[in-house]
């Protein structure tokens, strides 16, 4: 531990911030709904996919279920969500339902990530910080050259974001202080957290997140440290060449 | 989990098998023994530092001790080694002692290791399955350019390698089977542990890892499924285009 207070690491979160979940998953739920005759809009389906997401977390941040990988509850809300579209999980082979949970594992970035990152790499450690498993995040960076210098987040602590652990234990294996990691989030609730343990914080506009019509996070709700309009910009407002 | 047994993901030990040690820390020890006036060789110091190792995790090992990280191990060993040497500790400011101890976290390659992983990462998952915790081998990726595609090892699993859980939960983490696993290290007996664990074994062959004098691992002690003289040679017996 040092007094310096000059950000040595950046954590990401990643849905969102770094990769377009809605985009990707439709684009992998569409030819699964053709091919089973199901009416359903593919961006509807990732939509009613992801509104499961946060609820099953907090049965585990909750304490009330032990810490299970994200891949897990994926597919668990992946059955929960044909049912409510009236399909039934039983009718699709299990290989079929662990390739469409995959589809979270090929998100593509958005257009400024890789770049981004790339020039955030070469000044400070850079790692998710997501509530994504650890074989999620390689696979994912793996397809899109995204170049982490480590994969940390939730499987690593054990705990679901925000959870205060979370950003306090990874901080504590970086070695280093709160003031000297920054997460980087597209989403106000995230930073809260990490401010709230101490971390710097930098705020991604990310307008279509969650499709044209979005009406969250589309502005800085608190004074953040950084706020910018995507990752080349937070590289350039923290003095990275391009 | 799949039946196919064809290697997804190769995990590389890396103290001795990735990088030299030996000659890194004795390259940071020499300017600490001169600063200090000690008639002690650098390498030497270094050899009688790497005998704490094995036995400071063993407490880990067994239970006696609860996990901590390899950075607290290497500096409580720094301390004896130092007293080993009729050196008093606290003779010497606690930033340098820690300065020190980072030498650990700025190792060289082999020659061969940076050309040979970035050769096998095109086809495989490649991660350290090291003792280092995340931190240490992060600073030293950075460094050498090591393009680990995650830190796993130690610390993810919060136990010391060769215990059984540290294959085991690695290669859970990984989604994988142990058939899909390799693991990769100089030393037959971190492969044996791994072979107990199912996973797949590649033993490389690191003749000077302990000097020109070296009388261990110089050979296959058992017929692993590969043996290699670098990792260069290793990608090529794993269909790794140069």
């Amino acid at each position: 531990m040092t007094m310096d207070s000059a950000i040595k690491a950046l954590l990401f979160d990643v849905f969102g911030t770094v990769v377009d979940w809605r985009g990707g998953v439709a684009r992998e739920v569409g030819p699964f709904l053709s091919r089973h005759n199901m009416a359903v809009d593919a961006t509807e389906f990732a939509d009613a996919w992801r509104r499961e997401y946060s609820p099953a977390m907090e049965e585990i941040r909750s304490g009330r279920r032990s810490f299970v990988r994200l891949d897990v509850l994926h597919k668990e809300n992946l059955v929960k969500v044909l049912r409510s579209f009236g399909i039934d999980a039983d009718s699709v082979t299990a290989a079929e339902l662990d390739e469409l949970n995959l589809a979270w594992h090929r998100l593509d970035p958005w257009p400024d990530s890789v770049e981004g990152l790339l020039r955030l790499k070469r000044q400070f450690i850079i790692a998710p910080l997501s509530n994504g498993n650890i074989r999620l995040m390689v696979d994912m960076a793996k397809r899109a050259a995204l170049p982490w210098d480590a994969i940390l987040g939730a499987e690593v602590v054990r705990a679901y974001k925000p959870s205060p652990q979370v950003y306090a234990d990874t901080t504590e294996i970086l070695g280093l202080s709160p003031s000297q990691v920054c997460m980087v989030a597209a989403h106000n609730g995230d930073l809260a957290a990490a401010r709230q343990c101490g971390l710097k914080t930098a705020f991604v506009l990310r307008p279509v997140e969650h499709g044209p019509d979005q009406q969250s996070d589309l502005r800085a709700e608190q004074p953040w440290d950084y706020e910018a309009a995507d990752l080349n910009d937070l590289a350039t407002q923290l003095g990275c060449p391009t």
